[in-house]
This record gives structure tokens, C-alpha cells and sequence, in this order.
């Protein structure tokens, strides 16, 4: 028998409990698997000792889990710091702890990696085994490596997407009054979900017209010129911007009014400054004289229970199960990926080796050369996870 | 035979093309109506007899637009000057318009009383009958006379009690690094939208934490108390911030930083302002040390289709139809209200002479006394509009 201890670290998203409820369902019928536990505030928790038994969480529990946006067990950012893995270790000494599942993105994964070497340096064994330590990827920021994709992406790439239609039909309805709109979305380093906007498009000339991402530094003189040409032809100009977008120089757009503030581990806290959107909008309305409105769902967009998407869902549960299935075969220090295959995903693990200290950002192939737009490659890529967005709509 | 001409007014909702698509079918498959016309872009498109013909409109067509967000005429915020009247009329009589139907709130209803008159005064007649003029409510602020509730505000309601709920599951989440955020929503005089945040909770202590109506001003100290206690006890605070909030002073909130600019009709252009969310975070954060987010959805929460509300749009499908119903009937210079009645809802005129110039702000019964947050009567008032929102959740 062996005891399994489950971590949810990082920004939610609206998928994440849904492979929490995966892998507790997995535990609860595999016969190995004795206590089930869950640390609360992820490494903080596992840290502190404060965890929560999940053994006989009942289905009803788990279903409605499975559906929940947020973390339910608490997430967070705690950063782990080298003298409090020996407490940790005797936490999960005390709970006879054999395998420890951590759900997270980069810094859970690199968090992951220091706790299975910890765990190998310092001979840790219950009945003889070693801790298995096994990541399963989520992120919104689909920044992840080592998977093709990251649960959570999906339902926030359909929020945005689906988002940007309805809005422009807004936007198009107010064009005697609003002239342009900046949609910002989340996305420090990669554009990922700035570029799951183009979804929105059932005709060539429809919103988003210009797609913002930080893998491209702006030209605010190009933009400019780009948001006037627009505004001329359709009368209106959405425009969706990453809140990592960086000018020519370097210098994020989000701290042009005021800087940000830095978190614990030393990241800016681009959501919490002046934003994106408000410089670009004010950039809009000083230098075209054009009205801009400004739309920052922030949360709205990794927590929106209405547009989580099955597809993602489906890959959220095939992770948080294959992950338990793993880490009961032996695995340790990986992370279960996905892969594409004609056959649809599969999971296989990766070394947490192969997984740290990357940054998966949009190819360049992904972008269209000369526009702020995506290229033909983009969609080959959406169209496997299956986005679904309605899109369709009736003008006059 | 009647002509039949249509406009669509002022700001969108996720369900006043519903009442677009019923009033078109009620015209369809009335005997007594022949062409059915609608403007672009609202009183705009009267004026400049910019116009689409709706007669043949497939059924197809109509069942989709009854699900699309925006205006699907064009709508916007044309101000009508006195001396557009005559040519208003002209294009009225080049195509033989018996009945002219508004769909809008406040300010619509305003144009439409003039109009009406305007017909009245000039002696317009076609076939020996004067224009009938008929109002259609449509307003996601709720704030508009002589109806029960405005089709618009179901939907917009349910989006922010919904997604209160789900940022509350985020923010609850990442507790140990977020502590307050403020969703700022749209009113500018009326709080019938941020008082629908309430509808989020299923326990007490649930967020929203606190509900900032423009009907009462706002002592930021008394404030920055309340925020802290709420702080203290959950571990976060979730604010839910009307954009028309006044400081004790009288002072716009989201004007403190930045003079908002004035539009055509020289209303303030709040929205496009530096906003309510922001200003409180500064506050937040400056004062009290704590980190704050902000959520602007903007637009999103007056067009997101995946949250329009189904009796929402039943009863804009309703005034849709009893609109074209009374015209035909005979009936002009009114609105077509909603009442609640216990066998359900019912539409009955109301002269525009008692909609004109009022404006429906949230009573006094409906807000708690000494608390930022709302009063039984506000319940018993949301079930008759039988809002529905997914606010169960599992915790650990």
C-alpha cells in the first residue's frame, strides 16, 4: 500500500480541479494506493504539514469538482526555499508518503524537480521504496514544455476567442460612438492566448484585427498606422494585446505609465500594474483621436465556468489519471506530456530535466510575417485540441 | 396594409436581437403588415434613411439572431437634433411606414416621445392613419421607468453573479499571494448590476465581500475599514464596484485620477475613463499594503452569449412581440412594460410621458442599512426574473 499526497500549484485555471478529480478517482480505485492527501496552498502546505484527507471523497464530490473553476485545494505562489525541504520531507515521513503528484506549470515543475532530488539525495524510503515525484502539466499560458499542450490553455483560448466575437458584434453595433477596443489578455513571455483571439474570425475581415503578442516587439508607430488603416476601412479596430507586449526598446508596455511591482520570487507583476490596455488605449485616443475602450477580464479568462471546454477538460482528467498511473508504475522526476498522434493525445512522461528552465513560446512559424496575425500553421495547431467557438452571425 | 419600420438604440444586450427577431416574425405573420424595415445604426439610420429590408427574412436567420449578441441593425448613441425631424419624416413617408418601432432605454424613450409628437403636430398619415409609435425597453442597467425589469439586465446579471462566483474561486485560491480584487461593473447612476454580485453567494461569508452602489456614496475610509476587516477574517476580499461610484463629495471614483471626456450629449464617458477599479486598487494598496487586482470586463458582461439568461430572453421576445401587437392595435406613445404578476409576466403600455426623464434607481429597501451589501427585498425581487446561477463548490 502506498500513500499519495496531491499538490495544485499556480494560477488556477478552469480545468484544474478536473484533473485533481482524475487522479483522486484513479487513486480511490487503484488497489495499491492506501490514504489519499491533499496540502493546501500547494508548496506552502506541503511545507507546513496543513493537508486535507481525500481517501473517501465521495463521487458526488468528485464530479462536482471536476467542474469547478479555481484550485480547490489552494494554489498559490509559495516559493520553496532550500532549508524547508527537510521539513516537508518529514511531513510526508510522518504520512508515509510514497508518491507526491504536483499539478502546476514551469515554476511547479522546477519546485518538482528539487523535491525528487531532495527526495533521492537524502535516502528518503518508505517500506523500502523511494518517493515517486510526478508532475502534471496546467497552465493557461501554454508556456509549458515538454507537452504539446497544457491543460487550461483550451478553455481560456476558447474564453478569448468566443469573448472577441461577442464583443466585436458590440463594438460593430456602437460604430457611431466607439471606435476601438483593446482586449488584454493574460500572457507574460508567450502568446498563446493573445493568438487563440483569431478563433473568433468566421470571415477574413472580422474581429480581432490586430493580434498583440510579446514574442514581436511593437512598433507604436506601426500600430498606430495599422488602428488608423483599420478604423477606415471598417469603421471599427479590435485589438488584443498581451499583458507581456514589450515596445522596440524593451520596455514593457504595462509599466509605461507607472512600474510594477515585483512578487517573492523576483517576477512583475504585470496584471496588478497600470496595464496594457490603458497605455495602448491612451495611445490610441491622444495620437488618432479615436474613442478606446478597454476590456481586462484578468481572472475572468482562467475561471469562466460558462466557456470551459470539454476537449480541454477531457485532457485535464487524461493527465491527473495518467499521472497516478505513472507514479504507481515506478516513474519519478517526470512530467506527464501530451502528444498529437493521428489516434488523438496520448500521454507520455517527460524528464522534469527536459521540462525546467524551458519556455515553450509561439513558433515563429506561427506568425504571419508582415501583419499582427497569426499564420496557417496556428490553426493546424488549434484544430487538435478542437476549439469550438460560435462564431457565426447574421449582418444587415 | 402597414409598413413597419425598426430601430435598435443605445448600448447592446446579449438579448435585444431576441427582441429584434420576435417583433420581425410578429410582423411576418401579421395579415395587416407589408414591408418590414429596419435603420442602421439606430436614429442615425432614420435620419439618413440608411435602411434595410427585413420582410423575407428566413427563419434560419431569425432563430440565430435571436442568440447573437450586439445589435445586429447597428445601434449607437445618434443624438437627434430638431431640425432632422422633417427629414426623419420624409424618408417615413417615401416608404409608407404606418408603424415605427424603438427598441432602447431612457434616452430612446426620449426620441421616441419626440417623434411621436412630431408626427402628431406635422399631421403625418398614410392611408388616412397617423404613425404609431411604440417603445421596446431594452437596457442591461435596469434603470428604466414604467417597466418591472428591462430585457438586458437578466442576462448582464447573471454574468456578473457568475462570474463573481468563479473569480471568488480563484482569488480564494491564491490566497497567499492575492488579497483583495475589485470587479468594477457597469452603472452609472443605478446599482441593479453590482447588486446582482449578490446572487454569487450560497453561504453568507461567500463573495462578493462588498457591493459598492452609486446610490451611496462612498467614504473611502469607512471603506478601507471595511476592506480590511474582510481581510482579516477570509483572507481575502472580493469588491464588486459600480463605474458610476461617488466619493461623499459627489466625485466620480473613476474620475479621481483623470477627468473623464464628455460624449455627444454630454453625458461623461465613464467607461472609457480611468475607472473605478483602478482608483480603489491604489487605495487598496497604498493605504491598507494589500495586493489588488482588477477586473474590467467592459462590454464582455453586456455580450457574452455563453451567459445570456433564458427567461431574459423570453421576455425579450416578449416585448418584441406585444410591441408590434399594440402598434398594430392601434396603440402610440407608449412603451410596452413589463409587470410581474403571480400567473407570471405580463406587457401592458405605458405612455412615454411617464417613462421620459426618469430614471429607476435601486430602492432604498433593497440595500442594507449599515453593510455593503443588499436587503431581502432585492432577493424576492431577482426571483421574479428567476436568475439562475451554478454557485455550489466544493471545499477543502
Amino acid at each position: 500500500m502506498v500513500n499519495v499526497l496531491i499538490l495544485q500549484c499556480g494560477g488556477p485555471t478552469p480545468v484544474v480541479n478536473a484533473s485533481l478529480a482524475a487522479a483522486i478517482a484513479a487513486c480511490q480505485t487503484h488497489r495499491a494506493v492506501g490514504q489519499i492527501w491533499g496540502a493546501r496552498l500547494g508548496l506552502q502546505g506541503l511545507v507546513q504539514g496543513d493537508w486535507v484527507e481525500l481517501t473517501g471523497l465521495p463521487a458526488t464530490a468528485l464530479e462536482r469538482l471536476s467542474r469547478q473553476p479555481g484550485a480547490a485545494l489552494g494554489s498559490g505562489r509559495y516559493r520553496l526555499r532550500e532549508e524547508e525541504l527537510p521539513a516537508a520531507f518529514a511531513h510526508l515521513a510522518k504520512r508515509r508518503i510514497g508518491v507526491l503528484l504536483l499539478l502546476g506549470g514551469n515554476g511547479t515543475m522546477a519546485a518538482a524537480h528539487r523535491l525528487e532530488r531532495h527526495g533521492v539525495a537524502s535516502g528518503y524510503k518508505v517500506d523500502g521504496q523511494p518517493l515517486r515525484v510526478v508532475g502534471i502539466p496546467k497552465t493557461v499560458d501554454n508556456d509549458l514544455a515538454g507537452t504539446e499542450v497544457a491543460p487550461g490553455y483550451g478553455s481560456a483560448a476558447r474564453f478569448i476567442a468566443q469573448t472577441v466575437r461577442d464583443i466585436s458584434l458590440d463594438l460593430y453595433a456602437m460604430r457611431n460612438f466607439d471606435d476601438v477596443a483593446v482586449l488584454e489578455v493574460m500572457g507574460r513571455h508567450a502568446g498563446w492566448l493573445a493568438a487563440a483571439a483569431a478563433l473568433a474570425r468566421s470571415h477574413p475581415d472580422d474581429a480581432p484585427h490586430l493580434i498583440l503578442v510579446p514574442e514581436r516587439p511593437l512598433d507604436e508607430e506601426a500600430f498606430l498606422t495599422a488602428v488608423a488603416a483599420v478604423h477606415r476601412r471598417h469603421g471599427i479596430c479590435l485589438v488584443v494585446a498581451a499583458e507581456g507586449l514589450r515596445d522596440s526598446a524593451g520596455q514593457f508596455l504595462a509599466e509605461k505609465f507607472q512600474k510594477a511591482e515585483v512578487d517573492a520570487s523576483g517576477q512583475r507583476m504585470l496584471g496588478l500594474a497600470a496595464g496594457v490596455a490603458p497605455y495602448l488605449a491612451h495611445l490610441v485616443r491622444s495620437r488618432l483621436g479615436l474613442l478606446c475602450r478597454q476590456q481586462r477580464p484578468d481572472t475572468i479568462q482562467r475561471s469562466c465556468r460558462a466557456l470551459a471546454h470539454e476537449t480541454d477538460r477531457q485532457l485535464a482528467v487524461l493527465v491527473g489519471r495518467a499521472g497516478v498511473e505513472a507514479a504507481l508504475a515506478g516513474v519519478s522526476g517526470h512530467m506527464v506530456g501530451l502528444r498529437h498522434t493521428p489516434g488523438g493525445w496520448e500521454t507520455a512522461p517527460v524528464p522534469f530535466a527536459q521540462v525546467v528552465g524551458q519556455e515553450r513560446l509561439l513558433p515563429a512559424s506561427f506568425l504571419a510575417a508582415d501583419t499582427y496575425d497569426l499564420a496557417p500553421p496556428f490553426y493546424d495547431y488549434t484544430n487538435t485540441i478542437g476549439l469550438s467557438v460560435e462564431r457565426e452571425y447574421v449582418a444587415f
